[in-house]
């Protein structure tokens, strides 16, 4: 017998074999195969300006304004699951929260790819490359460090939480800092919405993935377009939706007060249809403090309870995990990149895998 | 013999062998094998406001503020070249720019990946999603898409130019117009050159791609950093830097007047130690015209071969290819992403080869 062409082929084979780790290996750290990739526009308005454009002594007349669209880049990768997961950003962020972690780990885009999930990052309208607002804005450098790393739970400023689980090197918080960018136009939750309803119909059926003050536009997506079939909430911070007549008190704060907000018992009850995840994380009480960065966590917790109920007293499929209780501590406001983001990934995934979601 | 083991490195095989494209196949359209990807800010500043935080009653008072970095998002190919290629967006746009095509094809991010080089794209401090400015502007909705048309040389408004490079169909240009996006501070090309010069610290030696009105920075770029070991210019718009004393006449033009920019002579100096490349489109006449959207171009070509000159005389290596005279017709302001973008990244690449830089 020959054996030249088996050889040949194992020494070919060794210099392949890492660049197709195993399907749902979450600890895979190969070379990712990605089939495509790519970005675009989805969604917003075109507006008019009255009046003959010239070409020559061009001036605003009769020109065209293309904005409020949403950016995507999206990457599928090799033999893909059947449903692709969207993943929107939350205030003062861009889709770069679910990029490298602050301390240089792979975030959510890529753990996620690497589970064989097509992945479309979202920059929502009026934000980072879907900058283009039909509504003017002035941006100011507003010094708001201080009361990120509050709000956000990193700790009480400039003390990290004992447990938290964020890496404490200079670096990594200064590179933390920077993954804010501010709104180009007035935050509209409808305007979101609109543009995201679009992105799903151009993907067809899909998972959100939503962190913090997306909650409320992914809520409004999923009423809007049947393709959302699932949604993954990551803190929730805004958009608490309930059926009119239904709304449980506002609730007062130490950060200010949160109030549910009314829409048709018709909309509503879209939302009864998919499975819902919600998870909150560390280091905020669940009665009321004078500390405002974690009271801003008890309320958005407590209030996304009674939504949880409220939703499943209308027949539906929510639930919500709050990550202390079980046995999941220190993590900050930004689940998706904290030092464990592959443990609350894991969390993700089985969920994804009872809802036959993946 | 037994030859079930062979036959099942056979079949696993076959699986694999579509994700490991030849390298430097430009025609390679399968998966993308990507040995690491991810995202960071680098370079910028830090602002404070005087006063003393309060973290439970927080006003500006005591915070700081990050700004005026730069966003990057790379890919590593499996195998890279050594030297990566940083690509920095024009006026209006963001990394968007080099990828996906206003009609759906690969631009030049994926394009130059699949030839085996590590890719680096910039949002540039004050746009997309290095939005954090230090300096406070106002985003208006100007309504510019006519301006754009003609400016960019897809035709003049509404005609397309009979050769042009851009597919016509309405949603192509929707998706052009929808990669603009606004600064979100005052445009400062110092400052977008201090965040390059400190991507080139961390990225090592590597080649600078610019675009348009990141022609200014781009030298600048390579003033600041000796990391930066050649340059592509697509259509450089902006900075045309000569030593003092040796400026050439202002250019008048229908769309205003190009002025030359002094610089020391020991800084254009270190502009002549790379290989330089510039490249300009079609559908502009080289004798002055009253079509504002090509006038502007001949002043900018005129004033480009007058610094390609200048660069050699002091000593450099730099050339400019008008693609008309080469007979590559029809190409709009954005070479990287029409029709005919293969073409373009094959002369390119030539350049990179006999210029060592591959």
């Amino acid at each position: 017998m020959n054996f030249a062409k088996p050889v040949l082929i194992l020494m070919t084979l060794t210099s392949l074999v890492a660049c197709a780790p195993p399907p749902g290996d979450s600890s895979a750290t190969g070379p990712l195969v990605i089939q495509q990739q790519g970005s675009f526009a989805v969604g917003g308005k075109v507006v008019s300006t009255p009046g003959t454009y010239d070409n020559n002594q061009p001036t605003t007349a009769g020109q065209t304004f293309h904005g409020d669209h949403l950016y995507a880049f999206y990457q599928l990768p090799q033999n893909p699951k059947p449903l692709p997961i969207v993943m929107l950003h939350g205030a003062f962020q861009s889709a770069r929260s679910w990029e490298t972690t602050p301390d240089g780990r792979e975030g959510f885009q890529t753990l996620f790819l690497r589970r064989g999930f097509p992945v479309y990052l979202v920059d929502q309208p009026r934000r980072g490359r879907a900058g283009n607002s039909t509504v003017a804005a002035t941006v100011e450098p507003t010094p708001f460090d201080q009361l990120f790393f509050d709000q956000f739970r990193l700790g009480k400023w400039l003390n990290y939480f004992d447990n938290v689980q964020f890496d404490r090197k200079p670096e990594t918080l200064d590179q933390f800092f920077r993954s804010v960018t501010p709104n180009t136009g007035p935050y509209d939750a409808g305007v979101i919405s609109d543009a995201m309803a679009a992105l799903f119909d151009k993907t067809g059926p899909g998972i959100l993935f939503s962190h913090s003050q997306a909650g409320g536009p992914g809520w409004l997506t999923a009423i809007k377009s049947q393709n959302v079939k699932g949604i993954v909430a990551l803190e929730p911070g805004s958009g608490f939706i309930f059926p009119e007549g239904e709304l449980p008190p506002e609730m007062p704060s130490a950060a200010g007060t949160l109030s549910p907000e009314p829409v048709p018992l018709a909309d509503f009850e879209k939302l009864t249809r998919i499975p819902i995840v919600i998870y909150y994380g560390d280091n905020f009480p669940t009665a009321p403090t004078a500390e405002r960065g974690q009271d801003n966590w008890r309320v958005r917790l407590a209030m996304a309870r009674l939504w949880v109920d409220a939703i499943n007293q209308h027949g539906g499929d929510a639930q919500l995990v709050h990550l202390p209780e079980i046995g999941v501590r220190g993590n900050t406001h930004f689940l998706m990149s904290d030092l464990n983001n592959v443990e609350i990934a894991d969390l993700v995934s089985k969920f994804l895998a009872e809802k036959h979601l993946d």
